[in-house]
């Protein structure tokens, strides 16, 4: 039984390419004692991942990725052959280990059991229910906090995070605006998840445009890109403005800085806050958002909007697709057959 | 008896210069029906004006200054004559009237009246008892909230805002930093406000020395001035970091917009959010501040400082030294002899 890996093959300079990443068949490990081989089901695409493929990118988060070793990643997998009864066979995992088809581990990576009685599909762990519903969930309840007929305006509005947050802020009464990078996506924001209005931020004069789907301004602004996007929002920002501060895909991306906004000065003249927030603090209350989102998802109210790509081979092309603004919903590749369909 | 007034002559172009600014002798404008005849005592020097003083400056809280029009300011005066039943002789105010020894109205501008019974010199009304210590205050207390031991940095550490903050946060048992831009200033903020240390920032190699003063990195950072220092703080902010955003003298005196930090990510890295605040929507809650305030005076726990410039006719030239940072304190122009000394 073979498996199969994508590696790290060189450090991503700016944008991540394709032939950073090279897909290799090899053995499977041998499994010793204390340890058990996972199959990987799912792999989630974060990226933030590429803050550590850069040579000096470790943190007290994770280390750097090593070269010509499997990309860590996220994923969502089940104990297939074990010497360690904590993790007995069949047990349903979610856990920081790496773009391939088999994993072997002594438990030691950051892990989560999968309660297998979850009504949920499985891959919803990754997504909806995963860290990016959680950002979409803290985000918006606990910073942006808007109130019925408040204008709330989201960026990567169709992305894993921004396609939650727009549809929790439309439960709460907001008038809910999308930016997004093409007019098929929105299209769908609107027709899929009840935006009441989306904008492509690459078509021209974005700001008259945005002045004129937010006549009352912008009272929440969940930013999930950073960069520009940021600069050209504050001009419309109202008075007690909070901005959830998430994502930078548009940092991430840059090979060298960019320049922040020139008008920070709109803060203070709208008594208004950036907040930066990182969910993995909130792990407490984790139980808190799973239970909110998965009522919604019962009820019909929330759904998950996914970005599937079919065999772990996929995954380096599928990494490089975030970055162009391809996915719409949260980017997973699908490993292995789900035994839950 | 004859009225000295500075004129805006020419709008700013970036820096105020001096010889944006006239001084004309004048008769005083006769007293009309319901109006009245204010000496004023006291000017406030606020680099915040300047916003008003561009040809497309007008917004929601003033218009725009007149050319040739006396300079729009915050001044302490005493009524010297009265056809208003409102406000009788003797009434000390303080109002957004003008840059001149005398000033006609109506009433209608934006006036308080002073408590004469007040226990505090008068011209304390207008820093650390008005808008500044306020601001002070309001961003310290409410949004920076530093614990004790806990390291607080505030820029323009000697100004009006900043020098009542770093006493305040010292109050609160936190070690308090300030940046400000000579030595000189350095050493008073350490002697005369107790500051626990004091960097120049004009100095070279600023992230490295801030490094070091700050060997367990930023929790509070109180920004007064915008601009190019925030970059260089968020390289050393903690997880959790509060940064009250009051000033942007930086971005007033720039003549094209600076770019803002290129590391705002570093709000998200380290959850941390930069929180604008204006002052005056607090007006309901003066009173409190103004007891906190009043009561660590009378202790001896607080000090006023102020940088008094004697003489209306010096208004302008005092106005332009405020943005080449050579007042220490809370600038004023004393126009006549104070009833209280």
């Amino acid at each position: 039984m073979n498996n199969t890996q994508v590696l790290l093959t060189k450090r991503p300079q700016g944008l991540p390419q394709s032939d950073d990443f090279s897909v290799v068949e090899s053995p499977i490990a041998k499994v010793r004692d204390g340890e058990f081989l996972v199959e990987n089901l799912y792999l989630s695409l974060d990226a933030g991942f590429l803050n550590w493929m850069g040579e000096d990118s470790g943190d007290e988060v994770l280390p750097a990725m090593r070269l010509d070793a499997p990309v860590m990643g996220l994923t969502l997998g089940r104990v297939v052959q074990s010497r360690n009864p904590e993790h007995p066979e069949g047990e349903l995992i979610m856990a920081r280990l790496a773009w391939e088809h088999y994993s072997v581990t002594d438990g030691s990576d950051f892990m989560v059991r999968v309660d297998p009685q979850w009504p949920h599909p499985l891959r919803y762990h990754l997504g909806i229910l995963g860290d990016t519903g959680m950002s979409a969930y803290f985000g918006l309840t606990d910073i942006g906090r808007p109130s019925p007929g408040e204008t709330v305006l989201i960026s990567a509005a169709g992305g894993a995070v921004g396609s939650v947050a727009g549809q929790i802020a439309r439960l709460r009464g907001a008038r809910v605006i999308g930016l997004t990078s093409s007019d098929e996506k929105c299209a769908r924001l609107k027709e899929e998840l009840g935006y009441d209005a989306a904008l492509n931020h690459k078509a021209p004069e974005l700001s008259r445009r945005l002045g004129e789907v937010c006549p009352e301004g912008i009272s929440v602004y969940f930013d999930n890109v950073g960069g520009p996007l940021l600069e050209v929002v504050l001009e419309h920002i109202v008075e007690g403005a909070r901005i959830p501060f998430c994502g930078a895909v548009a940092s991430y991306a840059a090979s060298s800085p960019m320049p922040g906004p020139s008008n920070l000065f709109q803060l203070v003249v709208h008594s208004a806050r950036l907040q930066g927030f990182m969910t993995h603090l909130q792990v407490d209350r984790y139980d808190e958002a799973r239970q909110a989102l998965s009522g919604w998802l019962k009820a019909g109210d929330v759904r998950s909007v996914e970005y599937v790509h079919n065999g772990v081979e996929q995954a380096g092309r599928a990494f490089c697709d975030l970055f162009a603004g391809r996915n719409f919903g949260k980017s997973i590749v699908q490993v292995a057959e789900d035994p839950d369909g």
